[in-house]
């Protein structure tokens, strides 16, 4: 794509979405994302840099002088330059400021009060908000004469004198309306407030479950600050999804543009976490070395059993993580869950049992030797199903992440425990 | 919650969300339903139904008679309607369809006739669609004339006299210009049209990378014939990237709904599958039974190798399946992504290998068990990196989705490379 002639690298730019220019910068080495953004330096707008991943964008922004990201903050929605500006470090974060002016200034430093990842830092102050008094021809002539208004909104926000939210009005509602009818008579008073500290997970979900295109963000005193927009959230949801399965794996948050040495210190502090864990179950093993010095065929055998233990355990967790992030498992049905995957870990436990306990038998001809295995596959499916569903909400209750921590707790479980009951019950049946 | 006082039951329901009524029913024991559906019947309305739970609602469905659920189905929007009757099996289906309305039942059975999950079964067909020589008073004049459109729409599609979409305009363009300005210098003409043969996947793709709202569906001679909007795509967004966590480990769909003879057949099938790739890594211990005969920690070192390596496979597929599944990882970055988990792996190889080895070392007073050990964990970890990667790619390459079928590639790589590199090289140096 990238050579040195620019001309022809602008004439394929030039007719892309700004979403697909992002795209493509993103797609190229690091060493030439300078040269292609000189080379498109005035398709570089705005709408690319709120589009480019996180890392990418924080790379090319530290590289700039702190009045340019100034001049694009001011540009962007408060949303947009706030997601630029807050993964800047404090000193740059300052000079970046110091250059905008004093209103965005002042919404910019309001949002970044508020922690990461709430709805006070995802919100846009731009919105729509009128009296329940006005007509619908009033809201349209208001409409067509402030032209400051934000240029794309999907509700407008009725609220009462102290500016607390009390009904919405979508605007094809709006639209539908001949303009006497006052808006009170046209608007729902139901409506989802967004308190601005929640979390970002729990402003998904809500917009999810009610199917929300827009919700209006308040204060502590129940005012009107703010609102979301469904399309930020879309990208929340990808994200939150995402970021369950990655953790679940220990890989962080896994992302492809992320600074390798920061990947490879998140991996390797699981990864190291892990291997203390590992060291946990192999020293089961250890007890039993003298079996295994007279029968070396235990040794062939046991990571089978360990190794399908881990496998059942991790099906149950995905389940129980989802589940948990998508509220769909909570304190009521709980015990009911547990119930249903004891079931579901005792119909596997028998089946692959059976099946591997016959294979043995048959095949070294040794009843006992398959008797044992068949035994120690039911016991360390049933160890994998409740630590699977235990393990996570347990750590829920606890309010740490499931997604993070759980995979560490059910893997020793099965390991261990798929060690210590295959080995430990061909020492007691005299096997060796 | 539910005794059988079903007053109580009833008052506490009335105040609710159609979307929190489906969540209690959703928590309560499956034969505990009827009772709370008899108690609150007029409140289970189409809204709670639309929000039900697959599963919950098609045992639902399947106890209703034909009659009651064409009845329910002409009250819902197209979508949820085929939503509700697309898994009814075809006799239920038939008997249902033929209560229905001509018109209802027309456009449901040319839903039916695209195949699932793609934009012919998800998009709804009302919409609001008119010609570019409208003015904007025409054509709220003629939204407030029409009482039979959506109550609810977001966009505006202005169609060509072949009904082809040419543009569309936001509502809240609209509400913002004189009357007598035509839709032709308010529409935008960039848009993003859905083929009605789309899968629901690149859909959300779609809707998150351009942050639509809405967006039309076409046929193949470029017809407009339906809308999608945000609000269903927020739920395919979330559900296909928690599909991807539960088919990473084999849950199957993983719904803690499904029927639990369902959930035993499907993680039953893919734990025998990984029986078989794990009776295929102890044959290759079995290769060595004489060496772990003679010298039995072998085997209690060995689980440590495999298991790591199992780990770091899972991290580095867990990053490349969300890459593939967000378009992030194309083909133009697919060597810079591989040469980029090498090195990862090469860095996380070194550190464990060290630790290992040196452990060992001082543990065991064996230097030459500690760079045995050391070295099958970078052997390993290389695997885990290379088969991470490759794996999932290739999969991808040839149409299979890389969620499903991945881990089991992965981990018979890092099992088999993880005994045969420590075993081997154990007997290579003449330690056992």
């Amino acid at each position: 794509i990238d050579e040195d002639d620019g001309a022809r690298v602008y004439a394929l730019c030039e007719k892309l979405h700004p979403a697909d220019i992002a795209d493509l910068f993103e797609l190229l080495d690091e060493d030439e994302r300078p040269r292609m953004a000189r080379a498109i330096s005035d398709l570089m707008g705005v709408e690319v840099i709120a589009e480019l991943n996180d890392w990418v964008r924080e790379a090319l922004v530290e590289a700039l002088p702190a009045d340019v990201v100034a001049d694009i903050a001011e540009q962007l929605d408060t949303d947009d330059a706030v997601a630029m500006i807050e993964d800047l470090d404090h000193d740059e974060q300052q000079a970046v400021l110091a250059e905008l002016d004093p209103e965005d200034r002042a919404a910019i430093e309001a949002a970044l009060s508020y922690p990461e990842e709430t709805a006070g830092r995802l919100m846009s102050r731009e919105f729509v908000a009128v009296h329940e008094t006005m007509t619908v021809g009033d809201l349209i002539d208001f409409l067509r004469e402030h032209r400051e208004l934000p240029t794309e909104f999907w509700e407008v926000f009725i609220v009462d004198p102290m500016h607390r939210p009390i009904g919405t009005c979508a605007l094809s509602w709006i639209l539908r309306t001949p303009r006497n009818i006052p808006l009170h008579d046209v608007m729902v008073r139901d409506q989802t407030l967004i308190p601005a500290t929640m979390d970002q997970e729990e402003i998904a979900l809500r917009f999810q479950k009610y199917a929300l295109i827009s919700a209006a963000v308040v204060d502590e005193a129940g005012r009107l600050i703010g609102q979301i927009t469904v399309d930020d959230i879309v990208h929340i949801i990808q994200e939150e999804a995402s970021e369950d399965i990655l953790r679940l794996s220990g890989a962080g948050d896994g992302d492809i543009n992320e600074p390798i040495l920061m990947t490879v210190r998140t991996r390797l502090s699981w990864l190291v976490v892990n291997l203390g864990t590992a060291i946990l179950a192999s020293s089961v093993v250890g007890l039993f070395q003298g079996a295994i010095a007279k029968f070396a065929l235990l040794a062939v055998l046991m990571p089978i059993v360990s190794g399908m233990g881990g496998n059942a355990g991790t099906q149950t967790l995905a389940v129980v993580v989802r589940a948990l992030a998508t509220n769909q498992l909570t304190d009521s049905n709980t015990w009911r869950m547990i119930f249903r995957e004891l079931r579901i870990a005792m119909a596997n436990g028998f089946a692959l049992g059976a099946l591997i306990g016959g294979g043995t038998w048959l095949l070294f001809s040794n009843p006992l030797l398959g008797a044992v295995i068949g035994t120690a596959m039911v016991v360390n499916n049933l160890t994998a199903g409740l630590a699977g569903i235990l393990v996570p909400v347990t750590l829920d209750r606890f309010r740490v992440d499931p997604a993070v921590s759980s995979a560490v707790f059910v893997t020793t479980a099965t390991d261990t425990m798929g060690f210590f009951s295959f080995l430990g019950l061909a020492v007691l049946t005299g096997l060796a």
